[in-house]
């Protein structure tokens, strides 16, 4: 096949297929190409493939080549950069990202992969301390990289089937971590999705009608979560339509945990503030939905007028409780600022006695269940509704990594103990970013001001790297 | 550093880090290590890294060649098997699937790499034409590699330099392609997210307060979509808390195109049933409600009733219209069965004349953008708001795949003139899978019996593979 014959090739489709592919239709004989003739339709070679394989070979090849080089092999480097830091405005100078309709030839690609990876930060250096996903982990990379090469979806056994028995195989284990005889769970890209989810299931489990119907009409949904949770639990209130204001904080210990008399005082506000709407009589007629309290016992009390009569039987008349109707407390084990374990069996014990779903936010904490000491962090996971959210996105090896808590134990005694101004941290992480010795975050907490937040989570991180951390911070801010 | 060493070294975390951490403190000096010693808290060395580093390297690289030659070179292969068909009993006696506590040795793993990619379904196989993720573009494989290696995360310039400026940079082609002056977008991990984030969106637009408030005891808000749509828009209709019930969809035509005139006799429908409601003076109290109408005009009319009214100022007694209020048209661009484009710039003219929020779904067909002869079937994308929800997870490189849409073409015109018994697809496709030869899915659509639904999107499918597939159906089904 050569450029001649495909442009001696004009007919349009979508004439051609359906010419070409009837095949024994007669009449048409004199349009229908041979089954091997090239056609060009806009451009494009319909005999294809669209694709020169031998060239995106060498391209994969070569590209590996590089990445090997510059990123696996590099990643425990401490004399390499953490960053190669450029202001914006100077980095799009450096890196073409010009897409031009032409494409760019391969020696120009294997540049601009050179250059992406140059500029990028090196979140596997062992001196990454900036966010959760520090750390390069071989095995892992593998998984990753032969997903993406395979590139499943794991829809069916049909179309999956090695990742289908692979996640029910990680599920199994999981499940035994948390300790339960039996159990099922999904995979999801992130905590984030995670929670969502999870406060989806449980307004699910108490209330199925909403699938249907939505919230509109109904009275407000509540839920408990401590005051040092994560962000996506406010993001998944405003994304269900529950709202903000109806995510109720409770207050935490100075560690960061969630005081369980202050849950169980909340939880009873809510249902008083319950009772005294029954008792006012503020009642509201709603046309055609099925999920409403109907009648009003005769002698309304915190313990009768709750949550489960919102299942009762049908009436004509039906009416709907103005008031906010508790389903949820969502515990955290592993806190965003502190790292704080929530006292898990403390507050399932409270959602057993007021029949609220307990759902747990082990995102960041959930691999101490893997550590034989740590393991008490969460005890009483085994508690929650059947369901544990935990962030794994794709089937990658496990890793033991309890030399984490050890580690960010260490950095809380330190926080507690340092004093600084505001503008501290944020001059010593720039002078740290321009140089590119080393990264990890600040922030301020409640009271306390700008503080610096280390992740230690990463396998290349070794000891030498925690000293060289407080001495790089101790040399950058001097002169302050 | 030997294992002696460390099992010499048995202080417990957190003791050894916050001594070994306060370096000056003279009292605790006879408990403090060196810098350099080891310590062993629960099994694992604290000194670390935790990895081998030589030997994860060494498992990389021979994994990226096993990945190279089982994966990406045999991907143009049609000789190769799509599938390896395994039942499931039978796949897991084959694959080692057991978690064990000691892990696994290096020869084991690349083992079981071998076992995961022979078993797995060969998704760039060029017969594989069961789903839209079929094909493999080596350089968007590549960027894929890059990423999994360098693994950012998007959400600061600091951390994501260079993936930070890819995305507008993107961002900004997309936009040209959309044929927008200026605007902005976001990518998101899937059709279905995105369709989620569009009608959250548009909810956001015309009642902001739901973000805080909920929705709680308002009026029911109600969408519509194409009969044809993507079923992710009933799950976002569940997870948003708006109810299953609250999705109005349209009628289409023969093509499974909506049909204009009948969206817009919904939508009159709506209105005239908000209109009756108020006449009705069906009135509800809300308490500290702010997203509500509070007065009904003097004439209430279909044209004054409708949406705006919602954000009326507020007045002490603030009354809820019960009915249901439209906010939001959903258009699609390619439908999951037939491949039907909505006519935009019609239900773009219905939108304007209602005040609704117009999406667009081009999840499937929004790359007909980037064909000259193709992208008017697009036409009036331009007119949708602010907003583009584009499938597209990570950065790779654009590919013009005009031709699918001719393949595509083909496709539709053979299955309208082919019947069948319900029985007759599932049949074939068993023989298919067990043969291994070829993979393409099979469903109903409303009168029709059970038809083949065939995915034309890889690069590497040429057209002998499209008549090597009408030649195997009639191979496999030749009995029948």
């Amino acid at each position: 096949m050569t450029l001649d014959t495909i442009s001696n090739c004009q007919l349009q489709c979508p004439e051609w297929c359906f010419h070409a592919l009837k095949k024994g239709d007669s009449d048409q004989e004199e349009i229908v190409p041979s089954k091997k003739s090239a056609i060009l339709v806009d451009g494009v070679v319909l005999n294809g493939p669209t694709t020169d394989a031998k060239a995106g070979e060498k391209f994969v090849e070569e590209a590996c080549r590089l990445i090997m080089e510059e990123v696996v092999l590099k990643a425990t480097d401490v004399n390499e950069k953490v960053c190669e830091w450029r202001p914006p405005e100077q980095l799009k100078q450096l890196v073409d990202l010009e897409l031009r309709d032409k494409g760019e030839p391969h020696h120009r690609l294997l540049e601009l992969c050179q250059d992406v990876i140059h500029y990028s930060v090196k979140t596997n250096h062992p001196r990454f301390f900036n966010q959760l996903y520090a750390g390069l982990d071989y095995y892992a990379l593998v998984a990753r990289f032969m997903t993406e090469a395979l590139n499943p979806s794991i829809y069916t056994y049909e179309v999956s089937p090695v990742f289908l028995l692979v996640e029910e195989a990680i599920l199994k284990k999981m499940i035994e971590f948390v300790g339960w005889k039996e159990g099922d769970g999904i995979f999801n890209p992130g905590g984030s999705v995670s929670n969502m989810y999870a406060i989806h299931l449980a307004r699910y489990k108490y209330f199925p009608e909403i699938k249907e119907k939505g919230l509109s009409g109904l009275p407000r949904l509540i839920f408990f979560t401590s005051a040092e949770c994560h962000y996506s639990m406010k993001k998944a209130a405003s994304f269900l339509g529950i709202g903000t204001e109806n995510v109720c904080f409770v207050e935490t210990d100075g560690r960061g945990r969630m005081i369980p008399a202050e849950l169980e005082k909340q939880i009873w506000q809510a249902r008083k503030q319950l009772l005294d709407y029954i008792k006012a009589n503020v009642f509201i007629a709603r046309e055609g939905m099925a999920l409403v309290p109907c009648c009003v016992p005769a002698q309304p009390s915190p313990d009768t007028c709750f949550l489960k009569r919102l299942s009762f039987t049908l009436q004509d008349d039906v009416e709907v409780i103005m008031g906010a109707a508790p389903f949820l407390v969502c515990a955290t084990s592993g806190t965003t600022v502190l790292g704080a374990f929530d006292p898990l069996d403390e507050i399932a014990d409270i959602c057993e006695r007021h029949d609220l779903w307990l759902h747990v936010d082990a995102s960041w904490g959930g691999s101490a269940l893997m550590s034989r000491k740590h393991r008490t962090l969460l005890h009483g996971i085994h508690r929650k509704y059947f369901w544990f959210a935990y962030k794994k996105s794709k089937p990658e090896r496990f890793i033991l990594i309890a030399a984490s808590c050890a580690y960010a134990q260490t950095c809380y005694e330190l926080k507690s103990k340092v004093q600084c101004s505001p503008k501290v941290a944020p001059a010593i992480k720039e002078r740290m970013m321009k140089k590119g010795s080393l990264m990890l975050g600040y922030q301020p907490h409640r009271g306390k001001v700008n503080f610096f937040r280390q992740v230690v989570i990463s396998p290349q991180v070794s000891r030498e790297d925690m000293d060289f951390l407080l001495d790089e911070i101790d040399l950058l801010g001097k002169d302050m």
